[in-house]
């Protein structure tokens, strides 16, 4: 079951790197991209940053409607996150392909998906350009997250949250043992 | 042992979301400060974007130099990693204080820190400014890697290359297991 997260607090699902997927909506054609180029760039009220690949449909999307979700999936859809990166939603409805459920947003038009276990809904306020990427800077309007995965503060409660951490084509590492520094 | 990288491969080090330890030289000075909010922009030429707080010593370096190094840390260093973020270098020499051994860099005058296990030397070509960060983006100028530790397509040859990945305050999480997407 997802709950709201306050936002300041929003920052702790993509501090350590994981990889996500970023959700659009232009006129009721809903997309998926597995992104792993995202990152905090405030803490309260909270901002990321996403670069996001010219070529792709989901930055078509994006520059039309100034809004997309970030959704953080976990092991159990590894083949799914990866599959998704190999075809493009000019030509396949990925949530159908992929069988992944679309839920609605609190505060944007894009969906969420169901099987990830956090959400961050974000409107574009600028983007900046480069050569082969656009970097989009965006402020997280909602958060939540799945209260059996997170505690109230995101800490993670399970050992069973393994977000997925990119290496290099089809693979990824799991997060291992948990450090305290002293 | 370090040795040169391919420079298209440099964005391997940063896609998994370690955090990194950023060091700069102003006139002598050498300073270092852990970031998690750093990854890459652009496979080739390599572009990496960094997120720092304007009201750190290192800001203010980068802004006078427009050069830093981003250095990769391990498990073994988790300890000064954290209490590195704990201090500033307007009062203390980390370096010295933490027991660091600066090396000389190949293309710019920050130094880096022969403790880690891979460098990426970077030179800034445009700033952005939010409200608490600055959005630094910088060109990979050089890069190397520990060749113990990865292979020369930057893949992790060894269980023993753990970086650290921050969830919040004193706690990181150290990559688990390798899972590989069909």
């Amino acid at each position: 079951m997802k709950v709201k997260i306050q936002l300041k607090l929003a920052y702790r699902l993509l501090n350590p790197g994981p990889t996500v997927l970023i959700t659009t909506n232009f006129r009721g054609q809903f997309n998926i991209m597995p992104v792993s180029w995202v990152m905090p760039l405030e803490f309260d009220p909270p901002k990321v940053i996403a670069c996001i690949g010219k070529q792709s449909h989901t930055h078509r999307i994006i520059r039309k409607t100034g809004e997309f979700a970030i959704n953080i999936p976990t092991l159990a859809l590894l083949d799914k996150v990866y599959a998704c990166g190999q075809v493009s939603g000019r030509e396949v409805d990925k949530f159908r392909k992929f069988k992944f459920t679309p839920i609605p947003a609190q505060k944007i038009s894009a969906p969420l998906i169901k099987e990830c276990v956090a959400h961050l809904e974000c409107k574009v306020f600028n983007e900046s350009l480069a050569n082969e990427h656009s970097i989009f800077l965006a402020k997280v309007v909602t958060c939540s997250a799945d209260k059996e995965v997170f505690d109230k503060f995101l800490n993670v409660k399970k050992k069973s949250c393994k977000t997925l951490h990119h290496l290099t084509g089809k693979y990824f590492f799991v997060p291992g043992k948990i450090v305290v520094a002293r």
